[in-house]
């Protein structure tokens, strides 16, 4: 990501009233605001300082990345509970900073206070070229719909680190943890998706494919089958769902937080899209389903199907 | 400020990964974070819900108006806590929404999370042509230290509200009571400031006079000498100095919170820009003291003088 590294841009950084930067003449600008807290959102045994801030920038990226547009700057506001606790707020500083590095990303302020609780909120500012932005509302009937990588790692992860510590260093868990506790962004992927034509529209799967299927299908009036064989599972939540008797498509299907891209294609050019992106990305673009006319999402299991529920955490494991 | 609405710049509101916008051509843009806690920053007890919305957009547009810039659009991170107050957070919302309405600001997106206490992180983006953009840093040696109006109501409010509400019907002190709850950022003077080069140096006053004239000389590199009798302390300080036996200079020197501006203007610039501000505002722009070489910053008192400390407002009931 060297090449979005645009220090030229920031002229004036933390420091004054306010922060200066430069928009590129061509482009557009985005803003996402995402906020964490401890105790809701992490806490301190289920992920560790520097985890934690990775997350939290990971998260408003991967709304950059759902636009099709590059990051270019970020604040923080954060909130710091008494005692303060230096080396956790170093540490998570560090997090963000190091995510930020890699992504262009710069930091150009932001606000320290007191609070009840650790509280991590993060603006981030992206660019994109008007006709690269893509958003939720541009699906069409007989678009394929295709996801950037397997679900359920994050979910799985986060019940490992807050409800299994035991099963911490098996390997086959490892890529659980890594995924919940620092997920990667898809910028390279979200760019590339950008430029396409093709790709009518694309979201980030922030809370679980069951949820965010239905969110597209509603800003673009359209409906979808989803083929249930075809979700793209995570190793680790198998393995996990299998140790636990839990069928593995709940971690994919409502776990959330995955950070992967969903988009609708249209379907001549499908082929030739997944054929590149392997090509650019070592992993293969799953196809899950299908958009439709009509507002209905269903999901399909063989010759059975059924709507497409959105569900949340606290509902799986009445499942 | 009709003249600053854009509805036209906002590409993409609330609904979709991130909100976009088209900056204008030949603006910088400008961005700056501020967070509020309950029980830190205010207290239901002494401020309504509306107010707290308000003063909590004011404080960041009050950072927009001192880089000589207009504000364009916000986004918001709320976090509530258990049991949500719905009343509340919609008084609060109404707050932010009738500021930002009146000052061109598009609320453009947020996160609403859970939280152990209410908490209010805003992000304000504004644009500034470069030739107009003002910084801390510009003061020069002979300038004219100004600020835009009297200082230490807003301190004396909030004293009144936490621990003298005997005193809240009392007239002399409606004007501080307004100056805490809901304080006017000065954006159409930070525009006018922007507009003249001999404004040299500009910035918010949002800690208090004593703090905030060290950190524009030391981003300026240099000294300061500030007039005792010339810092306009505003009547209800005033009052509230006489009748709790406090110098009521205190207010205004380290209460903060007053979002007037302080600006450095080049001397034989300045009666003219006086002059022109009085037409303009129908207030006086108050002249405090004088820029100097050097890093002393000193208060003159008469024949006296000594060194001008930072002191916030724990210090104050100890003076």
């Amino acid at each position: 990501m060297a090449a979005t590294v645009h220090p030229k841009k920031v002229r004036l950084g933390i420091g004054d009233d306010a922060a200066v930067w430069k928009p590129s003449r061509s482009a557009e600008s985005v803003i996402t605001t995402d906020a964490l807290v401890e105790g809701v959102h992490f806490t301190r045994e289920g992920i560790g300082a520097e985890d934690t801030g990775h997350r939290a920038l990971a998260s408003n990226l991967s709304d950059i990345a759902a636009m099709g547009a590059r990051p270019v700057l970020a604040t923080i506001a954060l909130g710091v509970a008494q005692p303060v606790d230096e080396h956790w707020i170093l540490d998570c500083y560090r997090g963000i900073a190091r995510l930020a590095k890699r992504t262009g990303t710069a930091i150009v302020g932001g606000d320290i206070v007191s609070a009840p609780a650790l509280m991590l909120s993060i603006t981030v500012i992206g660019e994109v070229r008007p006709s690269h932005r893509k958003t939720r509302s541009g699906a069409r009937p007989a678009d394929v719909l295709a996801v950037t990588g397997p679900l359920g790692a994050s979910r799985a992860g986060l019940e490992i680190a807050l409800d299994r510590p035991d099963l911490g260093i098996d390997p086959r868990f490892a890529s659980a943890l890594r995924a919940y506790r620092a997920p990667e962004p898809r910028l390279r992927e979200g760019l590339r998706f950008g430029a396409l034509r093709n790709v009518h529209a694309m979201m980030d799967l922030s809370d679980g494919l069951s949820t965010d299927v239905r969110r597209l299908c509603a800003a673009s009036g359209v409906g979808a089958i989803v083929d249930r064989d075809a979700i793209p599972i995570a190793e680790s939540a198998r393995a996990l769902g299998d140790l636990v008797g839990l069928d593995p498509l709940a971690y994919a299907l409502d776990g959330g937080e995955d950070f992967e891209l969903l988009v609708a294609v249209a379907p001549r050019a499908f082929p030739h899209v997944a054929k590149r992106y392997v090509k650019s990305f070592g992993r293969p673009l799953h196809r899950i389903g299908t958009v439709t006319e009509g507002s209905s999402v269903t999901l399909r299991n063989g010759e059975r199907a059924r709507e497409l529920v959105s569900a949340g955490w606290d509902h799986l494991r009445e499942r």
